[in-house]
């Protein structure tokens, strides 16, 4: 089934409306041979052929228009038809869609209206697929990229291409940032015949091709000794090759690095800085428009436990922050939302504004590696609002994290935002159906920054499901929800980790604390969590003063974030007036609760949903009870085991 | 270097005698053309032309006698040669090897004597080798009978079997008692001819081939619906299958067979005992003189963490305790030494014993799943010795371990010893060197159980190493120190487990905590340990009352396996003084220390030992010192951290 059907996820194009009508196409400006216009058009075609229409007939009509913003649009139906204008083709690509998406929303042409134009230049997923067909962290199946060392093109390549252009994607990096084997021959004629088809494919739906790249490549398929970066044999080999690399793709975006992480190689090794490395291939790949998309997830992977004094959170900017200013124009770097790694929660990242002379992307996890493997429902969008909420005080007035990445607050050209994807070949693309609002929008979130979570999540299930009015409630609700009560059954109060290990799924306490990863609790009899304050590690010192001196005192500290930053007694109180304790046994107790309300509020639309669709998601509920049992129970037992402190309301603890 | 050259382990035959002499043999009532008295011939010539002889010419003579018991030899020497008497071929071939032993070991002809048969009828190795090479809990290598889902026959082979021979082995079981895939195939004419080759290879040497048995094999090799034992057409297929395996392999020594266990088939899963599916096999090889060895190892591998009834060291008993007297006469149950699984100390196992009308097999583990992985040092014969010698109460004057398998105490026919064995095909078989001696130490003791654990380490450096006698001093004692120590530095007083979970090298206290594998340890703020008395599981009610009593009590408890019976607090007095959280800080640090302590004992006989053997162990000894402080480290911080009680020395614990 997974690879030879699949659902068409929020492009269903429900029928709203019963009748249909003849649609009248007018270009002015555009030529209609165009392959990005060709492909809207027809896109049109098919939804609202589908979605239908009550009057007879209509006309849209497409005016270039120099005043709107590249990749913008402007949209405004009337009784006759719809006027869509824009300054490019991707604009009018766009325009399309959010026609086709107001009217899927139920909205008659009288009543489509809106102006808008993209938030970030950048708008990326990345795949962490092998080529092997593999997908690390990939809970939905096998790539749909690749199989058995080869590219996959075919009908589903193309859906893939118009579901990302519908949320408004103009970049995807095809393969895992760990590039080892084959995928460090994509650079090679092995591979340029199938990427060209891909790459064209994408630019038809105003996507660019990027790829990870193996840093060491100079080695391990040059034949060379050395990857040094200021090696001058090396740029030559790095010269010729992206010149027969742009030779046959020359419609590539060009490269996401991963250095010196994790085992990867990087520029590190030769005593060089990450900026040498970078720079050095951007400034090859830069007469070709191509860019550097270099990863800041640098960080000592074989750490001591016992070693209190290195704090991972501290890594990120500890390495890049010197060289602040440093990055050539072509390279940005791409920040994870966190210091540590796409937990549950955490502090956002101090170098997203802490560099204020260097091109950013925000990284953000859709795939749900410690957020329950599209097993557990948990919507991330409100997560991802939150981190471009944050105020880094980096500048008077546009110092929030989207200001920073947009390039509002620099006035830079390149930045933006990046998902690594959750998707895979199963039929349903993201294992649990609910997952899809993921990555639906972060689509549309890296479009428009100000869209709230609400709105997002309403857009998505209309478009999805068409669910009626009381129904689409409820599910709006669990999506809304589903974060804050998965954090509350697994780990308390932004410490993260806890989770077993490898895997990542799962409760296991100590799993990673006594580890080589820099991910410890420091759970002792009388208390939990890392001192990270200027009598600590010292990493609350990373941030501009305002948010230093807010996360340096546990009572000014944002209490999610409370164990992140300071080690607590378990009979510390709380705002709420609870020990930290009762609030770790209470947190779980009423998350588990609740996500067993989530899957009695999943039974409840029972009727409004797809019986498939119903029946995979009914599926991941019940192992989501499961997963929040064992979570509650394990910490609870952990902690009462440790403290000897008692449930005040006497709950059952083993 | 694996794959094509290999060390002669304990057959090294260093040179003891300056000299060579000519020996002339004299056979009485064995035939030469005989394959194992052609083999213990040649072994013979080729042991004494190494080890050399100070005078001229000398003879053996051998002779057929009836006085002598099967399998047994009398060996004795003068000044003109040696006089070996044996009433079966196999005695013959063991008194050559003791011979050779003997000499090795520095003794001229004229001090050669020895009288000896074997205290078990079986001594049996098992392999856990796949047939894709890969050896389940495997430290050495990878299968050496094992290739790419064929079978493997080479000079490796023969030298195998020479080796198990000289140590008394009479029966190996080629595969993984994890009959899956290929191996299921085993019992088909796939492989019939080249297990032909090998059980006449092994028959040389006095041994009978045994291999694994799927117990679906009607389902999976044969397309049948069902392999529930007591239906007709399961037993026909099983009749008609065994005739085509004898008429295949007519030396074919029978079966072990692994059910209802881990997730393997069994007679459970069609409502029958384990008795009904053990006899129904051995029924059906009866004709044939084989036999059908079933283990024991059956437990709940799903349970709940959270329920505290359920005890898996209760399971043994509890299944097969009722069917004592069931099992037909060619059945034996082979039963694990401990109630759990091979940890580094556990009680000996109720149903030894407990089971009074049943062929009884000990099962041990020498491969060091949970002692080391054959990384650390750790000689096995104590604790085989301890299991041994361990007295059930079965029955008056007889009644230890070694009594009931040996059959003296029921008088029953079969019986024996089995160990899991710890080769594979790296070049010194056994990975660690040392840990040869572990598999030496199990052949021999299990021909000869009133052997002491000093008297087996002896005997086998002297033939492996032939070390000057302060060096053999050293050595010796590092081996008979090395169980303790690696218990000192592990998991305390017979809890167990703490391990890390899969893998099984390394700590991970809390790691089987809150798994579904039966394996607590019930740690809180205020104490650790499983309550198995009377108040708590019962399971210290398995025992003949003397034992039971014992076991129940806290005072009386063997304080090696306090924690494995009785919940106790930190604060608890041992027998030496010392609260409980003392001792267990006080064993890790001396056990860490005294792991020092071996590795520079190891460095003190350098110059002594082949430097490539030295090398090898040096740098086995720097991973154990790597183990040893990250357990010792580990286990007192978790109880430093969940206890809050401080040591008493003042040491850093983190």
């Amino acid at each position: 089934m997974g690879k030879t059907d699949w659902t068409q996820l929020w492009l269903t194009y429900h029928r709203v409306f019963e009748g249909n009508c003849t649609w009248e196409t007018v270009l002015e400006g555009f030529a209609a041979s165009d392959a990005v216009v060709s492909n809207a058009l027809s896109e049109f075609k098919r939804g609202m052929d589908s979605i239908g229409c009550d009057s007879d007939s209509m006309t849209l009509k497409i005016t270039k228009s120099d005043a709107v913003p590249a990749e913008g649009y402007s949209i405004k139906g009337d009784d006759n038809g719809i006027l869509l204008e824009a300054s490019d083709e991707r604009g009018l690509l766009y325009g399309v869609f959010a026609i086709l998406r107001q009217t899927a929303c139920g909205k008659r042409a009288a009543e489509v209206n809106e102006t808008a134009s993209p938030s970030n230049p950048l708008r990326m997923m990345n795949h962490w697929d092998n080529m092997d067909g593999s997908i690390e962290r990939g809970y939905s199946g096998e790539s749909f990229f690749f199989e058995n060392e080869e590219i996959v093109i075919n009908d589903r390549t193309v859906d893939y291409a118009r579901f990302m252009a519908s949320i408004g994607i103009n970049g995807v990096v095809i393969n895992n940032v760990n590039v080892k084997g084959a995928a460090s021959y994509l650079i090679t004629d092995r591979y340029f015949d199938k990427l060209k088809e891909l790459s064209e494919i994408f630019e038809g739906y105003g996507i660019k091709l990027y790829m990870s790249l193996n840093f060491a490549s100079p080695i391990e398929i040059g034949g060379m000794d050395t990857c040094d970066p200021l090696d001058s044999n090396v740029i030559s080999w790095w010269e010729k090759k992206i010149k027969e690399v742009y030779e046959n793709l020359p419609g590539l975006g060009g490269f996401l690095v991963k250095a010196d992480s994790e085992g990867r190689p990087g520029p590190f090794t030769y005593g060089r800085t990450q900026a040498d490395g970078a720079n050095m291939l951007a400034d090859v790949i830069a007469p070709y428009g191509g860019i550097i998309i270099w990863r800041c997830f640098v960080y000592n992977c074989t750490q001591d436990w016992r070693d209190t004094k290195t704090d991972r959170a501290r890594a990120g900017y500890d390495y890049f922050k010197d060289l602040d200013g440093a990055y050539h124009d072509n390279v940005i770097l791409q920040i994870k939302n966190g210091p540590m790694d796409f937990q549950i929660r955490e502090p956002v990242s101090p170098l997203l504004g802490g560099l204020t002379k260097t091109n950013q992307m925000l990284e953000v996890q859709a795939a749900q590696e410690y957020t329950g493997h599209q097993i557990d429902l948990c919507y991330l969008i409100p997560l991802f609002k939150e981190v471009l909420d944050f105020h880094t005080h980096c500048a008077p007035g546009k110092d929030t994290v989207a200001d920073v990445v947009s390039g509002r607050t620099m006035g830079n050209r390149l930045g933006g935002m990046a998902a690594v994807i959750n998707t895979g070949n199963d039929m349903n693309w993201t294992g649990d159906d609910l997952a899809a609002a993921n990555t639906y929008g972060f689509g549309r979130l890296s479009f428009n920054t100000d869209l709230t979570a609400e709105e997002i999540a309403r857009e998505w299930i209309r478009q999805t499901l068409n669910l009626p009015a009381k129904e689409e409630d409820i599910l709006c609700s669990m999506l809304l929800r589903s974060r804050e009560i998965y954090e509350r059954y697994t780990s308390p109060l932004g410490i993260g980790w806890m989770v077993t290990p490898n895997g990542h799924y799962g409760p296991s306490v100590d799993g990673y604390e006594y580890s080589r990863w820099g991910t410890y609790h420091r759970a002792d009899h009388l208390g939990i969590g890392v001192d990270r304050t200027d009598k600590g590690t010292g990493y609350a010192q990373q941030y501009y003063p305002e948010n230093a001196k807010l996360y340096n005192d546990p009572h000014t500290c944002p209490e999610e974030l409370l164990l992140f930053f300071h080690h607590i007694p378990y009979t510390w109180e709380l705002k709420t007036g609870k020990t930290l304790i009762q609030h770790i046994y209470d947190s779980h107790f009423l998350g588990e609760e609740e996500a067993r309300g989530l899957a009695s509020d999943w039974d409840s639309i029972k009727d409004a949903v797809p019986e498939e669709i119903y029946t995979r998601v009914k599926e991941r509920f019940d192992l989501q009870l499961d997963n929040a049992r064992e979570w509650r129970d394990q910490v609870n037992s952990y902690f009462y085991r440790k403290s000897g402190i008692a449930d005040e309301k006497g709950r059952t603890i083993y």
